[in-house]
């Protein structure tokens, strides 16, 4: 005889999901006592819950199956939800567990009552359902979890009375199986293959579950024998990079920029992607970066058999045979003197062990990131995929869970660390391999670039003092021992990858704080470079232009 | 010429909104940039929505007015969900800007794109609205400030994007009266005086803005006179206390003590309350703790003018010139020896100042508290009124921030803490006079009592270790060292002493980490004596009988 709570950690584990990112409250010991009913089962603890749902999400990536969330109440979705943001932007499979007062309780409104569904809406738009019986639990369960599985991926948010949970007569449901995805119809490739043949420049803009190497290959394919430009979104959820694989340039995160690698693409072919739009809107500026003489086309939808249609495409032209052009390896020098963001990426890419699991949330300070790492030992990139900072070092926990046998390499900002520092404690707690790189320039240095971006005028003292992070500057490393995690400190390139030696070397989790303080006219002369080095596909003019623009 | 962003700013402060608790991003550049265009408002940032949120909601607390929160679109409404969710259950006004993505730009579904209003219909059910154009912005501005000042006080939430931000045009909108209170009327006060007038065992439970020094003197008249019980709620927003005010009981967390406290009660008279319920459900167990024989009153409800209830009531029962009695000054002495929960609160009693904010958020570990400070110099409380944890050390950065010449002293739970950590950084930069102490028992005590009564069989190693901060044990001391706060770890009463002393006497902000490791078992050896001596409303044989229920 099985209560609700363990009849659904079995219908879990039965469908795979095997791993519980949780912060419980009271209404949720029920699924806590359950865990140890399932040995299949496994719990890791977080002290926020955000720290749980941007876990599930890294576990996901990396797994390419869901975890589960425990969270409690309405105020405990509330903080998961930036990253369950991030998960639904990513197309990301999570299934959330929050549990709520029991039926007959909640009409009495006590302290922790509150509209759990109008929260979870935001995250979880295509399934959020209370359980209502103990019966019928495990039917929403599975239910909730090919929701999640199914293309796209998505949150899948169940709401657990604590009376469904503790009620007897719980039984397990089987797994559903998700739908199978079609590829393309044949009307579609021969729309997109004819539009390849005009010879017009075509760019194929790859994202979501497509950059991963067997649709990368079969894209390169179609590169080689046609010409056609290879893009990858701005902020993909899991890219395969590195020596040996097609490289991929990423669309800028700066709309002119991105603007400039659109220029002159007459066909738009989309990959499990969405057209380009610009991540914030600007005065006077346009938010859709796509040229006004491209057409968009759509190869493949998020719902859709990705590789099936881009492999149908290369039959269709003739590609299918065509040697893909692969990255060769070569990893950069070893940087010297004092730190700056840049030398930070340099040293990153002269010792990213192969097999690296890199989750990049630096946002200034790793502009140098990419172009670093290209050649660099094959490696898995993780990135921000919904703008909600706070991502990365959950993410981090997540993906050190589910590859517990690979190096975790997460860059962070210093603005972004703060959200959900304690993903330090649970990396301490599960011994996890993540070697994290705090970048502590003591400010929300995006900001200062985004507030000249926005056009605001006469900025004040009091403005000012909303992007800087100083008066104390953080102490990164007294963090990471406060929460049990080996920290230091460096400044200068020698001691940075002494301590970047040691952490790969060392297992357990390392933190590592990178001291690169900067101005925005510093940041301003570092940007331009960034871009001539790491866009190969700009002509010249366009740089020239650029420069122009946007000199210091 | 104002734009939008520089009108809203004058509307704020014209309507007594001057503290801003910040956490923006792009989307919020023009609302950073009017900072300085208006000299009276203050911008504090956090590192941390939940910061930003908890310290609007400790601020209204103790300055009684509004302050505005600045949140970055849905995830950041998101991170600040808990304590907007705390300050709903407390009644407590907090207006909310939370800023969008310009309007011609959501269509494209951007990477932060998301229904924001979903999310907030969570804490502002009462008034969520976007902003739809620059001209009629500060008229919603109005509105909204005066939906969160009308009774009872809410949290109003006021979408802005970003092109109404920075559009011109903007006209600043004059504060709006909310609707002035209106007293029981007197049919309502005759009901009720009848029923004292019976003689039956009655009591007041009060809450809300009832905790405060003119009405707990008009309800200690009642009592004197009419030998009616008081009781407060469980968690007050906010409770005058101590030396020269009439001593009020709080009902207690646990079901079973509160319901010992309403035994024989014939008639509850609710101000500005809510009829008693338990926190959570439990199997087999009610939930509605009044006695089924108790009729219950409504003296005053939330939207209603209390004290003169309370004066209405008192005229009817001949009650006006009764001499209320009123707690004498009287301090524990000075603990001695390694520490206990009970010995901090103990000291805290010692060594408490006149006219400090008290936060607490201590969870188990404080439940002495009440009885160490009964007698103490009159000071402020202010608990966690939703429930949603790490609400303390954000209250006590806006109790600090509205009263800077006060003492704020937060006693918090190490799993509480972690939460909103970030508030430490926030407190060294403004240089906020709050001590900090953290119990740090390495667990999520409550939830090990909880997981007995809720009645979880067959705990086991899994379910366990969901509860146990331990393995890495957390260091609070240096978690504030490295946000730039004071800290220190001790475990003897003498040198908690010392530290308290030192804190107390250097401005600034400190914290003081208390070792106080404790067992289930200890714990409950520790819970019977604590409610023999804090509610001395208990008959003696009912102590007796709870002896035997709740012996360990």
């Amino acid at each position: 005889m099985m209560n609700g709570a363990q009849a659904l950690m079995k219908t879990l584990v039965d469908a795979g999901v095997e791993v519980c990112f949780s912060n419980p409250g009271t209404s949720e010991m029920h699924f806590v006592a359950a865990l140890d009913s399932e040995p299949k089962m496994r719990a890791v603890l977080a002290l926020f819950e955000g720290v749980a749902t941007g876990a599930a999400d890294g576990y996901a990536r990396m797994a390419d199956k869901p975890a589960a969330t425990l969270l409690h109440l309405g105020p405990g979705l509330g903080n998961g939800l930036a990253n369950l943001h991030n998960a639904r932007k990513g197309k990301v499979p999570v299934v959330n567990i929050v549990g709520d007062h029991a039926t007959n309780h909640v009409k009495y409104d006590a302290q922790l009552q509150s509209d759990i569904e109008t929260v979870a809406r935001n995250v979880s738009p295509g399934f959020v359902r209370t359980a209502t019986s103990t019966a019928t639990l495990c039917k929403d369960a599975a239910e909730a979890i090919a929701a999640a599985r199914s293309l796209p991926n998505q949150v899948a948010t169940l709401i657990l009375p604590a009376d469904v949970s503790w009620g007897e007569g719980g039984t397990p449901s089987a797994p559903l199986a998700p739908p199978k995805p079609a590829p393309a119809d044949d009307a579609t490739i021969e729309a997109i293959a004819a539009a390849i043949r005009t010879g017009k420049k075509a760019a194929l803009l790859m994202g979501g579950r497509s950059l991963r190497e067997p649709s990368m290959l079969a894209a390169a394919r179609l590169a080689q024998h046609c010409g056609v430009v290879l893009l990858a979104e701005t902020f993909p959820t899991r890219m395969e990079r590195g020596a040996g694989l097609p490289p991929i340039e990423r669309l800028a995160y700066l709309a002119e920029l991105a603007t400039v690698q659109l220029t002159d693409v007459e066909h738009l072919i989309l990959v499990d992607a969405k057209a380009p739009v610009s991540f914030f809107a600007y005065p006077g500026k346009q938010s859709y970066l796509v040229p006004d003489t491209c057409t968009v086309h759509t190869l493949a939808a998020p719902h859709q058999d990705i590789l099936a249609s881009l492999e149908k495409l290369n039959n269709a032209l003739g590609a299918s045979r065509a040697k893909p052009r692969l990255q060769t390896g070569q990893s950069p020098g070893r940087p010297k003197g004092k730190l700056t963001a840049e030398k930070v990426c340099k040293a990153v890419g002269h010792v990213m062990p192969e097999n690296t699991i890199l989750v990049d949330e630096s946002i200034t300070s790793g502009l140098m990131l990419s172009a670093m790492t290209a050649g660099a030992p094959r490696h898995d990139l993780i990135t921000l995929t919904g703008g909600a900072i706070g991502q990365g070092l959950p993410n981090a926990v997540g993906a050190a869970v589910a590859c517990p046998h690979r190096p975790v390499l997460a860059l962070i900002g210093d603005g972004s660390a703060m959200y959900t520092n304690q993903a330090l404690w649970t990396m301490a707690r599960e011994r996890l391999n993540v070697t994290t790189i705090i970048f502590n320039n003591a400010s929300y240095s995006v900001l200062n670039i985004e507030l000249e971006r926005v056009g605001a005028e006469k900025i004040g003292a009091k403005a000012k003092s909303q992007l800087d992070l100083r008066g104390p500057v953080l102490n990164f490393a007294q963090l990471a021992q406060g929460m049990g995690v080996h920290g230091v400190r460096v400044d200068t390139a020698e001691d940075l990858l002494k301590a970047l030696d040691y952490a790969l070397a060392t297992s357990g989790p390392h933190l590592i704080e990178v001291m690169v303080p900067e101005s925005l006219s510093g940041m301003k002369r570092r940007i331009l470079p960034w871009m001539l080095r790491s866009l190969p596909s700009l002509p010249l003019p366009v740089t020239r232009a650029l420069k122009k623009k946007l000199a210091p």
